[in-house]
């Protein structure tokens, strides 16, 4: 494969979505930015509407804004969800955290399977979704033992394991679709049918996949999902996440965290809870306006790109980010870890290196390219079809490749605190 | 005393807190807002706040925003808003829901007080506060009985009668400090020292009292607190709320939804929950920053104007409330559905009418004044001191009398949806 920038211009210039990265901010043209998989750029449109939410919304129509659509923007933008998750409008909503999300539906689920006790999950899942996992075990009882099938090779999801573990005592079967550390993409259907005919409830993370990897909930028949909304959907920092509950799951199961969002008639202020039906039950208190209906911009975006010319787009660039890796960073001393067939992976790739948190630092600091960062080695770079550019991934490789050749990395000897 | 507008202007005038007015965006000088009890106006800062916020802290810094004041915000309003409710600044976090925090707070909390059963709380409480007990003692295994105290007269909290209900038995008394319906105020520390006698733990909702009443935590030896930020501290709609628990009790208790936010170093990505000291651990997951960020701006003003000052005015303005109620709205079928005595009250006043519905909605559509419902009866009238002035509330009186006397309320005949 050609390793030329001309060649990357040319692949950027017969893309059929190239356009769309127009209408997202590019405030820098020299910064590089490869974390659109864990905080998705500002689409241009959400400038207006977050001033409009302000300055007309709330500055002007002050209380009268919850009947003028921000009392049914959590259903309104959680039914465009659905059409790239292959749901129905009616089965997703947006609310809360990922991990507030989690604990609903996990809670909710393992309640619907009283007689069983296990909970199977993989040691590629997000750890705040075992974290979750572990307080609810705790919770109820410690009746419950959640088995972490490991990865074979920390890359590639143990997917016949956790097929020969299920059984007529799994309560639930819980993964992230995408993991977030290799990119690795979960059969959704064949787990799924596996786990119903064990019996299982499955409850899938979509947080790594909704937007650039196709979902088919409905599809797959899967039971319960939830998502991040501030990774390919772009709502911006910590905007509400959102959750599925299958249509004909949706008056089985109860939200343990019944607050009067999930009350039938909760302008009645009636004592006794009474839960409504459909996704609303799954609500709890008030959600952030401002943060929620910024999510909207990029998901109208996303579905005028269409999910499969998105994916389509995807694999062409991971394809040709490990082209190029193979070419001139596996030379480097460079590691792939993530899988090597792009029907097997979602839109980001990560790349080992004995000197990774070094080699990031300096990436950052030294060649002003915004990569991610998962310990203890992993430079993980995201792929956001709808406005990372071929030269964009060209130009990654070509400074990550410098870092390491001129030794930049040398001088970055800790990793700086979170604080 | 006098009911003429002028009295209302002279008192206006004489107000050392007028001039924060003029730091809210007043769009239509006409419109009366009595409604700062439920959403509180946008403050001028707050729309450079949501400009820079999103135009260049997202668009331009994208990712590293999270280190440079995303991941802190949740601390450093916390620590506001100790200052307005007599806490320390390590005592107070922002996060998630009312509703939610309550979840995480009374479960922490029952689960603190393993052998005792009951729970305490009385029917003025929120009514979401009650759906979220009745959910955990379902959730718990039915093991606690919630005794919901009644009011004597719908208006005053029964607090004899729950300090007489207090016992050994008591895990957690959780109470609303201000009341939504009446405005009633409870004598936090006489009913946390009652609580504390019976070993029970406490647990304050501060929605109704932050921001316009003095709330002392620490002096009243309170455990544990929630409150809402999008009332009277005017952080917009759905403003991520907050919560307290006292610096002794917080390496005791266990948060249930344990995200990744409340783990002790979470980008180890560890596969072990291991909760971090202090405020944090109650958080679970991202937290989301546009609607957290727009609460700094009014609790900078609410601080910078004191709590004590706030108080006099609220209280000078619900007394003034009362005699206009008094003199001209008695006489046309209002009952007073708050407590008399200014220091047992909120910022906000309930007036009762047969029609009260139909007049609510008389005095929207037809006078432009917009105060807030709740059923069956009662107009609440909220009182924001670093806004309201003497001449709005005399206004909304006037106009009030005016929509029965001249039977304005007549062609109203139903309740619109909230949809």
């Amino acid at each position: 494969m050609r390793t030329d920038i001309d060649y990357a211009y040319e692949l950027d210039a017969a893309d059929p979505l190239a356009h769309f990265r127009e209408r997202f901010v590019i405030a820098d043209p020299d910064l590089i930015y490869m974390d659109g998989n864990s905080l998705g750029r500002l689409p241009r449109a959400s400038i207006d509407v977050a001033a409009d939410l302000v300055q007309r919304q709330w500055g002007e129509r002050l209380i009268r804004g919850w009947n003028e659509g921000w009392w049914a923007a959590s259903e309104r933008i959680g039914a465009k969800i659905a059409r790239l998750i292959g749901a129905q409008p009616d089965e997703v909503i947006v609310a809360d955290s990922t991990s507030v999300n989690l604990f609903k539906l996990a809670v909710a689920a393992l309640r619907a399977r009283p007689d069983r006790t296990a909970i199977i999950t993989d040691d590629l899942n997000f750890p705040s979704d075992l974290y979750i996992l572990q307080g609810i075990a705790d919770l109820l009882g410690s009746r419950h033992r959640i088995e972490v099938v490991p990865s074979p090779d920390g890359i590639h999801g143990p997917e016949e394991t956790i097929k020969a573990r299920l059984s007529g005592d799994t309560a639930l079967l819980t993964l992230s679709h995408v993991v977030f550390k290799s990119g690795f993409l979960y059969d959704m259907a064949a787990i799924t049918a596996a786990a119903h005919q064990a019996g299982a409830l499955t409850l899938w993370d979509l947080s790594h996949s909704v937007g650039s990897v196709p979902v088919d909930l409905n599809g797959a028949g899967a039971d319960l999902a939830i998502g991040c909304t501030y990774k390919y959907l772009n709502g911006g920092p910590g905007s509400p996440a959102f959750l599925y509950v299958r249509r004909d799951l949706q008056e089985q199961l109860f939200n343990p965290i019944s607050g009067w969002w999930s009350q039938g008639r909760p302008f009645d202020f009636g004592l006794d809870y009474q839960p409504v039906s459909g996704m609303r039950r799954f609500l709890s208190g008030t959600q952030p306006l401002l943060s929620t209906a910024l999510i909207e911009p990029a998901v109208d975006m996303l579905l005028q790109a269409g999910i499969d010319a998105l994916r389509a787009k995807s694999q062409r660039q991971t394809a040709y980010l490990v082209a190029l890796w193979e070419a001139l960073l596996a030379p480097l001393g460079f590691t792939l870890n993530s899988p090597r067939d792009p029907s097997r992976r979602g839109s980001h790739i990560s790349l080992g290196h004995a000197e990774g948190l070094r080699i990031d630092l300096a990436l950052i600091n030294e060649m002003n390219v915004l990569p991610d960062f998962r310990a203890p080695d992993n430079i993980r770079l995201g792929i956001a079809p709808l406005y990372t550019s071929f030269a964009d991934i060209h130009e990654t490789i070509r400074r990550l490749a410098e870092v390491v050749t001129n030794k930049l990395y040398k001088k970055y000897d800790r990793a700086p605190e979170v604080t």
